[in-house]
């Protein structure tokens, strides 16, 4: 198994403005591709730090990454830390930053011209990276037997940049490894459920879990890896998302898309977050055609047609307006099938009979509407997550059940 | 000026499954307190590398507080790390854990007294620190002039015993500091505008720019602070958002509170994002009503009323659109203002004349309609979490216009 070790520079990260998410993707990548990722550090922008951290480093590891301090203002510092490091002079890499200078307008070229002195430069005897999506240089070269990268923190230069330099470093093993994603199920239970593939020595699997939804990641020999994944979705069949799925509000798009079902929501408590999952997938539009986000009880009451005597018998969060809200949705839109979800978020609103986390959802389609009530702990950002997961989960489900 | 070591331990956040949060926010708000994060880490689960670590590390700083591996399980290798480092033996912290078990009921206790062992275990001579979110215990200790904590990874435990542990240290500097959040300006742009402040010797500056919005965090002497901050809303009138909002969304929730003025939205290519968004803020449910994701044509038609001809005429990505749809929400809702949100996210249905990023923006209310477009760049995600700012930024624009 090939290591590395992935740096991000920048105050912004250390002053926990920005939240590091560079290395944490090249990491996610790197795993699918069967590497081990040992460490990951963040270290303040200036040169004081990074030339020893890269003595101690760079020669124990098989792969080097850094994020940040490529940019032309004085905080950016990694080129002449390289360059330090490897005790050679920077040096205008005038090829590579022609190709960049190149893709932009005539009217900013003179401005990037400004630059040339610094994010045009790399240490001698380096290669300069092209960068696809920005104006800075990346950084390349090898040393002690380490790998060595350096792209800018931007994002999308980042990426790009290591998709164009680490291309077959991170495609994913697809022999030998398999991933299966588990819908509506803690880990605790799962696990158990599953201890006897767990429990084959030869195959190593890990579990990972995130809100509403649990990765199981096999690595073996390839035929003990189907085998291991053709178990597991017998040992829990009906919640293993199809395999291509990487989330649960793809599988709803999808799997509406394969049996012509067109959908729908109505919110409260989540405030648009079930409708902002389902439309980050590409091509929702198709299956989806909305979600009416009603917060207030008059909204409930003009636009879903939730009734007045429900209000005010039940509330807004029983299975009763759950229901309505389902139906009000499905009719509004005209869809096939329509998920609702009424709560308390929190902090204010809880009672003794409702606590803070109480939620109703309701799902209405193929002549049948059901409701039904979930608490959940945490707090107001928790409570929403956890309601909208478990929404989507409904819709998927509802999407999945075989036709009668 | 104290200076903090933040590490997180966890095979998770190394092979990029979950992405580290907990040392970015202690870092937030010990940058805040007036202090320097000078690296944050993130360590395999194991007890290998971390006694080698910290054997590196403490002495070194003012501060080291460690998240994760103290759960019950073979992963969980913090306390015997600690333990290792310090050359003493495990020791159980009986009244400290006896203290966390009285808080579950009866039913639970036996299940936790299996763990006493484990996750109630502290290496002699340290302090056993109470968990009031979960059942394993924090260690703390003294070591050659650096406070080491260590605190569970699960983001509520670790918060709430951090906030416990550590409130003098991380109480925000009130005399001294100062933050501006300044809505819809490029870093670029508005360093230049506020360059007259910048230059002050006596004031150290830090721009910490964020998607629609930058923060400028000011450091000083009080009064250079105060004049600072003073001047610094002199120039950039109309877009500083008032001392106490930390948000965009919680501006526009307070300030309709305070005008007396509800609001709604009607969302297309955004999904729910601007919903979810103003639904963070506890309490808005007094002053925001709902958003109509509308996301197909026939319910823009349907539930928006957005006329047939003007679909067909100018399209969905349309300043005719963006109006209808916020006159529509104004009146599906009964709200005093309404924003709306058509565009395309991509990575399909840009066409040469509306390229991939165009979105349409109307802003209803008042007596008046408008509507406004931008182009924005980036991927799927990119585009509609810049469109969600600018409906907001839209929105907080009208709510705290001038009354004429």
């Amino acid at each position: 198994m090939k290591h590395a070790v992935l740096i991000a520079l920048g105050d912004e990260l250390l002053s926990g403005i920005r939240r590091e998410g560079n290395c944490s993707w090249l990491a996610g990548r790197l795993t699918r591709a069967g590497w081990r990722v040992d460490c990951m550090e963040i270290l303040p922008d200036g040169k004081d730090s990074l030339p020893k951290y890269l003595e101690n480093r760079v020669g124990t590891t098989d792969l080097l990454v850094l994020s940040g301090g490529l940019g032309p203002t004085h905080d950016d510092c990694t080129r002449e830390a390289l360059s330090s490091f490897l005790k050679v002079p920077l040096e205008t890499a005038d090829e590579a930053y022609d190709k960049v200078i190149a893709r932009y307008p005539a009217e900013m070229r003179h401005l990037l011209e400004k630059c040339r002195d610094t994010q045009g430069t790399v240490p001698r005897g380096t290669r300069a990276v092209h960068n696809p999506e920005g104006s800075a240089l990346g950084i390349a070269f090898e040393f002690s037997g380490t790998k060595v990268f350096a792209f800018p923190g931007v994002p999308s230069e980042y990426r790009a940049m290591a998709e164009q330099e680490l291309a077959s470093e991170i495609s994913p093993l697809t022999n030998g490894t398999a991933s299966v994603l588990v819908a509506g199920w803690p880990e605790s239970l799962l696990k158990d459920r599953i201890a006897p593939v767990i429990s084959r020595q030869e195959l190593h699997i890990s579990i990972l879990p995130s809100p509403g939804l649990v990765e199981i990641f096999l690595r073996g020999n390839p035929a003990d890896v189907v085998r291991g994944e053709d178990d597991i979705r017998l040992l829990v069949p009906g919640d293993c998302l199809p395999s291509g799925a990487r989330s649960l509000e793809e599988a709803v798009i999808k799997g509406a898309a394969q049996r012509g079902l067109t959908s729908a929501c109505a919110e409260s408590c989540t405030g648009g977050l079930v409708g902002a999952a389902l439309t980050t997938v590409p091509g929702s539009s198709a299956v989806f055609f909305g979600s009416a986000v009603c917060y207030s009880n008059s909204a409930k009451k003009s636009i879903l047609s939730v009734s007045e005597s429900t209000l005010n018998h039940f509330g807004a969060v029983s299975s009763q307006c759950a229901a309505e809200m389902a139906e009000g949705a499905l009719r509004i839109f005209g869809t096939d099938l329509a998920v609702s979800v009424t709560g308390i978020a929190g902090p204010e609103g809880g009672s003794a009979g409702k606590p803070v986390g109480t939620v109703w959802f309701g799902i209405a389609g193929k002549g049948r509407t059901e409701a039904v009530k979930r608490l959940f702990h945490g707090d107001r950002d928790g409570i929403r997550n956890r309601a909208s997961m478990f929404a989507l989960l409904c819709l998927w489900r509802k999407v999945s059940e075989p036709e009668k």
